[in-house]
């Protein structure tokens, strides 16, 4: 059964050339509709399944898309806007069964940032990003999001949930004109919890109080597996239904609420006010403006302001969304694409600017509330989608009424499990130098969110190049030096290279001949085998020889077509040694 | 004489640590004054070789220091001015004995790019030039330079010659009011050739003619070594003087000539003009400026217009200057120290600054006919800093009858030799990919000369980067899947790698065990940790086991602190082999 290891029998030698050939091949071509996977396979088991998590998910995303616009400093129906037209691209181009693409927490944070609160900058800017998400998806792309390390996606995660929960704290306390930099939000909203109102701060601690508890209700349910009487499961039944759609209740009471004080004549709420009825109209964005004091602001001149949010949010979107399709992915055991995702998101965002949406993405919470609720294909995305456009048909002058304190309560308990106090020990275990990433990523981002995760990918970067640059040199004496190279040779290692074979064989008296092991070289480059040929001039200069060891045949080839003077190779080190030091006395 | 393998005495293990404590070390501390190290050797004959080559280089570098300045957007002076600090700064803290330091075309052409003509601006900009790479010394960032591939060296470099060259073509034809800018120059040259001033194209075509013929010559005389007659080498050492002093022979005698016709009262060639006499004072420089129209410029403000250039000058008069000493050291069998070189330079500029003097590097013409010369210690630096010192005291008259057609015929033999042809057939045989830097460096630079290192740098990261994300990955079968690493495993590799991994032992039917062969893999990072984590989770799932084998020390030690769920180690193939095997039978 065990083959001799020395033929191993190469079946799959992955190289680019093999894959760009691959990514043209009639699979790829169908991997780009994955819907065709499992469409033919539908049943009404899934329907039924599908049927639920859509609506499930339906009930979460109305006032989490209110919120969310609430965020991104947009009326609130521009979070509807944005919540409906992923559910049906995804359906037919995603490759996770699990995610819904929609606005979230993180990239309204981020779009606040860029579109100062105009509805005509956020819908560009979705047209925008989703033109560069799709290039970035037809250029294969994809595989730039594996320089985000793990550190810094955590950091960032932590770091933008604390901004994004405390910057809901000014609407509990029903506080206005609260500075969006998270240090002066901070002080203002200390500074000014005296002008607290009440109503909004009663209203906001209840619905905070009932989500938590309803979350616990929840996270409990799962341990009490012994008892099958059909009472019990009703009453868990019911928990479950409940703390599922406990978002929506939340926000439909505190409406309620909101709606008779205020017919009885008084105002202890601050409310959402003034939306848009209806659904959006179906037009291309528009690419320039008038603004209030009648001067025009050209389509450059918006591209110009929007300015790094060009890179910051298709970047930031694709990442989230892949991020939690790899995670459920792994959970469920299905694999994502990141490429086909990439297509997804930037499609969903070129239609989506068609319907005034602002930059979506995928979220979390949802994505979790639909794989918990038992989804079975992207279907259910569509059952979504229809829940958010009957909502926009038919509900939109109720939104009126919905208290801030109440969608600010549904934000904080949505972004607070994001905040992972564990990752900070995993990380001391493992790698302690990993915390600098992190640690850069989480406190830069305080400072300007989006530079944090550009702060940790170069902070990461850097460190990854320190480690090529620096490979690992191992000395040993056997009467010539052999020198062993711990990882790969690349340019910029082979200075230090150099200078470490010099100060140890040359600049010493007699000089030394040195056998370099290179098993651990795969490839090889022009700047390398440069400084190799002057390395082997001056050690021939010294009348010493400078012996290669277990050179793999493509960086042999390499390094003879180069004509090196005086290059010698032996396959082992006792051969190495032997034509090392047989130079050293007969040469 | 030869141990045993397996127990290798380790002599040295370079880790970082160790590094930073040899920086402290007295060696390293005497290291700062390489004075030190041959000052108290020096003798008669060093004296006598130093001399001629301090001369012979002066000879050299005030001509070109004269022109330099006019790439510069200068007055000629300033060329000067920049011409003798580093003469006596590198004396004391210099490394290389050829290199000098002084006014170069490279640098000449870069700062005209951020000076704008203006000498507050220079001599500030050499100030704060000065402060950066003397920080950057201090802070050992001298490894940040070997991150410039050698593709990348070579592309700027000849798209640099290229541009400084053809830059003084215009001189060449006396023509004025030529744009700066490469493609717009080439075409206005080239557009206005009728209106070429006739002294100024015969002056420049005499003057260049007699340089080739002198460099041809010179270039000659190494081949006829069999003729020891007296006259043969009165004539050769007559012919290698003339040849070496060429440049100041034909300024000189270009001067002469117009100075003649000046006096006669025709105005046949275009004149370097007004200089101001005698040695620049010693004061601080200026840190604001009064514009001509009134309107006064702060430091800041100074500072916000050099803007990329306080990166791109330092970052690339280090860069010239070490891999000029490289050069040198290599072809001289000596050492050379990064970080010392980088401190000369900017105590250099610093000090210049304080002189007038616009930023300074090394210089590969005059480093060549230093190291020609026979120089034998920086000390042949003091004289040419003399001599510098003494044109400026005595000969700034006479300079306002320069032709400028000379100068540019100066330059352009200075920067003809830099554009090398060989470098493209020697990297197309090495490494065909390596020519994709190259060719971004040098076709960028005609855009934007200092965009064009910054985009190879990107390139050649980015091709690094993917070599690091996309390690090889070898799969064989031997009933059970063997997979090998060809490299490390960082962070951007490992999502690529479970990939392939699931899609050969999870995604298919039945599920294979797999044994991974990790013995290339030096170090590992959280992000690895956590996604083999996922894996081994997802093996479990689908009851087959993942073997490490392989794995070095201190990278087990990291794995088994993380407790990953069913993490198995062998040392061997065979008995990981085995291990794997057994699972899927037993477990």
């Amino acid at each position: 059964m065990m083959e001799p290891l020395s033929s191993d029998p190469v079946v799959d030698q992955l190289s680019l050339k093999e894959r760009l050939v691959a990514s043209c091949s009639v699979d790829s071509l169908l991997g780009c509709f994955p819907i065709l996977t499992w469409l033919p396979r539908y049943n009404l088991e899934w329907l039924k399944m599908d049927l639920l998590a859509g609506l499930t998910v339906g009930l979460t995303v109305v006032p989490q898309g209110l919120a969310y616009a609430e965020v991104a400093g947009l009326p609130v129906q521009y979070g509807l806007y944005s919540a409906f037209m992923g559910c049906f691209v995804y359906c037919v181009f995603g490759t996770s069964k699990d995610v819904t693409l929609g606005p979230t927490a993180i990239m309204s944070l981020l779009c606040s940032f860029y579109i100062g609160g105009d509805p005509v900058y956020a819908v560009l800017l979705t047209l925008l990003c989703g033109i560069i998400q799709t290039g970035m998806a037809l250029l294969r792309l994809g595989f730039l999001l594996d320089f985000i390390s793990y550190p810094v996606i955590k950091g960032f995660t932590c770091a933008a949930a604390v901004t994004i929960g405390f910057g809901q704290v000014k609407n509990i306390l029903g506080l206005k004109g609260i500075p969006q930099q998270f240090i002066p939000q901070v002080y203002y909203t200390f500074h000014r919890i005296p002008e607290a109102r009440v109503g909004d701060v009663i209203l906001g601690l209840l619905c905070l109080l009932f989500l938590v508890m309803m979350t616990m209700m929840k996270n409990t349910l799962g341990s009490l597996e012994e008892n099958p009487s059909l009472l019990v499961r009703v009453a868990r039944g019911l928990v479950w239904s409940f703390a599922t759609i406990r978002n929506a209740l939340v926000v439909i009471a505190a409406t309620c609420v909101a709606y008779s004080t205020e017919l009885a004549g008084s105002h202890f709420f601050t409310l959402t006010g003034k939306t848009t009825k209806g659904l959006p109209h179906f037009s291309p964005p528009a690419f320039s403006e008038t603004t209030a004091n009648g001067t025009s602001v050209s389509f450059s001149d918006i591209v110009l302001d929007l300015g790094g949010g060009l890179a910051v949010i298709p970047l930031m979107g694709v990442l989230e969304s892949i991020a939690i399709a790899k995670a459920f992915g792994s959970q469920n055991n299905y694999r994502i694409n990141a490429n086909q995702e990439l297509f997804a998101i930037g499609l969903t965002n070129i239609l989506g600017s068609f319907v005034s949406a602002y930059p979506v993405t995928g979220s979390f919470g949802r994505t979790a509330v639909n794989s918990q609720t038992g989804v079975c294909t992207p279907a259910g995305g569509i059952v979504t989608g229809v829940v958010v456009v009957l909502s926009l048909a038919f509900l939109m002058p109720l939104f009126y009424y919905i208290p801030k304190a109440s969608l600010a309560a549904v934000i904080i308990c949505a972004v607070a499990p994001m905040v992972d106090y564990r990752v900070l020990p995993q990380i001391w275990r493992v790698r302690r130098l990993d915390l600098l990433p992190f640690l850069v990523t989480f406190l830069v981002s305080f400072w300007e969110v989006q530079y944090g995760i550009v702060g940790g990918v170069a902070v990461s970067g850097l460190m990854l190049l320190y480690l090529v640059a620096r490979p690992e040199l191992k000395i040993s004496d056997h009467g010539v030096i052999v020198m062993e190279l711990g990882s790969g040779l690349h340019f910029p290692a082979i200075e230090h290279l150099c200078g470490v074979l010099r100060s140890h064989a040359l600049h010493v008296s007699p000089a030394r001949c040195v056998v370099l092991d290179c098993h651990h070289v795969s490839s090889i480059d022009y700047t390398v085998v440069n400084e190799l040929k002057d390395l082997l001039k001056q050690f021939k200069l010294h009348n010493v020889s400078l012996v290669f060891m277990g050179l793999k045949p493509s960086v042999l080839e390499v390094l003879l077509a180069a004509e090196l003077p005086g290059f010698k190779h032996r396959d082992s080190i006792e051969a190495g040694l032997q034509a090392a030091s047989s130079n050293s006395h007969y040469d």
